[in-house]
């Protein structure tokens, strides 16, 4: 079964109607986000990654998730299962890891579950916090908004190329490649940026599962279309240095680069960049044609509906 | 690395002073109470044990620890990981098992995450409720206080066994077997009851780990001792008939009850008595001497600490 068929058939037994990075909760004039993201070492932990890094990624993903609903974090779980033989430096550097990237985003590990298993397994839970009036949705966009992106595409997709199959030594590759390694392994949970966000935006997503496919999802919940625009993508340098042919597949279709992609009404864009002190790229504008399209040198094309996705 | 070494380590990284069933935010004059429990095929889920059973499991375990701050449940995640192959009707029994669970709890699985694994692994997250006045900690007794517990001591493990080893057709065992294996597979959260308790108990935890870990845990939380009176030990005409020899064994060690172990100041217990419209045995009382120890025919034993406990 394909993912977004299970998540139908779970949605249909728990009678859940609303699909967003973070579960709500009412209170008062606030809402508690909830959410959770479960890593396991064959998927999620490329050899030679260090403790430090698994425990700091971990973090990162529930934490991107509670960035993505403009919410301030309040505290996060981790329920931890360790392969029997698992050494103590192991688990200080994971809790390291794990306690690091929460304090870069203002909150802390509180407690969890710990267990055994073959295979290194760790759920990550976020809890936040965020203005009812401000708790940005997957849902609200409309034609003529600008759909906008925090940080660059690709890079971490091209990191964890470098992780995987090695550097080719390409002469222009080298000086890069510890920054794509870098954010391939230890993405920055873009939790000040949402929360800044946040009141501007229309509607907001991680890009954890890669650009194309979050901006299908923002397609499905808006009824609307999306369109690209090549020269606009923000690519690094490390990207174009290192990605050779790739460089646009990845930065469309990698994952993990857990930046925030968001909607705007075009009357609140120039407010929101005011108020920005962090890298805001404009790539495209929200369309009526319920597609996905990216406008390059030979006219407009279609984007593939293809990134991380779950096959069981 | 033994359990508690390793819990030890993780605290000391994060920073965490305070051990409960569940972590606690503050919120007006509320706490929300946020656990979770992460379940794996090998460890948790028996040969036989169906889909629903195992969906069943699986909510039972974070409500039970919600159930043991005395709080309400207000909803659930469900962090699921599938092997690859994993069937529709699997699916759909796992989640329709959660959802009932959820359900007998007054609450429901709003959301969660979705992986694939060799191992089916599934971490399950609750958020609950309690007015801080009243929430229960596992800090809290006082020597002299009586310690209860609601339901039956023993019953998850005799079942659990029945499962594996298989039933040796014990006549008088028969009639029970199906009241013991749904014990053990299909424990029940006291959701109810520990909303009730709450406010009269001076300190609770629930039984997941066995009544005897929890008891050590009460001591060392609280710096007192604990000591039960055998023959006060509530012990079903089930475990009485199928345990054969091992019934003080798995009253006091076997893990899975999911009962309420808590501790009441004796001047309240009358009160929880008369409101509480399910059945509470008064099995001993808090002691000076830290140390647990059983009254039985042949005077006062040492109980051992052991129990569920893993070690890696």
């Amino acid at each position: 079964m394909r993912e977004w068929d299970i998540i139908e058939l779970l949605s249909s037994v728990f009678g859940i109607t609303e699909h967003d990075d973070c579960v709500l909760f009412e209170n008062d004039e606030d809402f508690i986000t909830l959410c959770c993201d479960m890593l396991t070492k064959d998927t999620d932990f490329p050899v030679g990654m260090t403790p430090y890094q698994i425990g700091w990624m971990c973090a990162c993903t529930s934490l991107s998730d509670t960035a993505a609903m403009g919410a301030k974090p309040l505290g996060m779980l981790m329920g931890i299962h360790l392969p029997h033989g698992t050494d103590e430096n192991f688990i200080k550097g994971l809790a390291e890891g794990m306690a690091d990237c929460a304090k870069l985003s203002g909150t802390k590990v509180m407690g969890g579950d710990l267990g055994t298993q073959d295979e290194l397994t760790i759920c990550s839970v976020s809890v936040g916090s965020v203005k009812k009036e401000v708790c940005a949705r997957r849902v609200g966009a409309s034609q003529g908004d600008l759909i906008c992106i925090t940080g660059y595409l690709g890079d971490a997709a091209c990191g964890l190329n470098l992780v995987l199959v090695g550097s080719k030594e390409h002469q222009h590759c080298e000086e890069y490649e510890k920054v794509l390694i870098k954010k391939a392994l230890m993405p920055t949970p873009r939790t000040r940026e949402g929360q800044i966000i946040a009141p501007h935006c229309s509607s907001m997503i991680d890009t954890s599962d890669g650009l194309a496919l979050s901006l299908y999802e923002l397609l499905r919940q808006n009824s609307v279309g999306m369109q690209l625009d090549k020269k606009s993508l923000p690519l690094s340098d490390a990207l174009v240095a290192c990605a050779e042919d790739h460089v646009l597949d990845m930065a469309l279709y990698g994952a993990g680069d857990f930046e925030l992609l968001f909607t705007v009404p075009q009357e609140l864009i120039s407010e929101l960049m005011t108020e920005a002190d962090f890298e805001i790229h404009v790539i495209g504008e929200v369309i009526e044609a319920k597609e996905v399209l990216i406008k390059t040198e030979s006219g407009l094309e279609r984007v593939d509906k293809r990134g991380w996705e779950i096959q069981v």
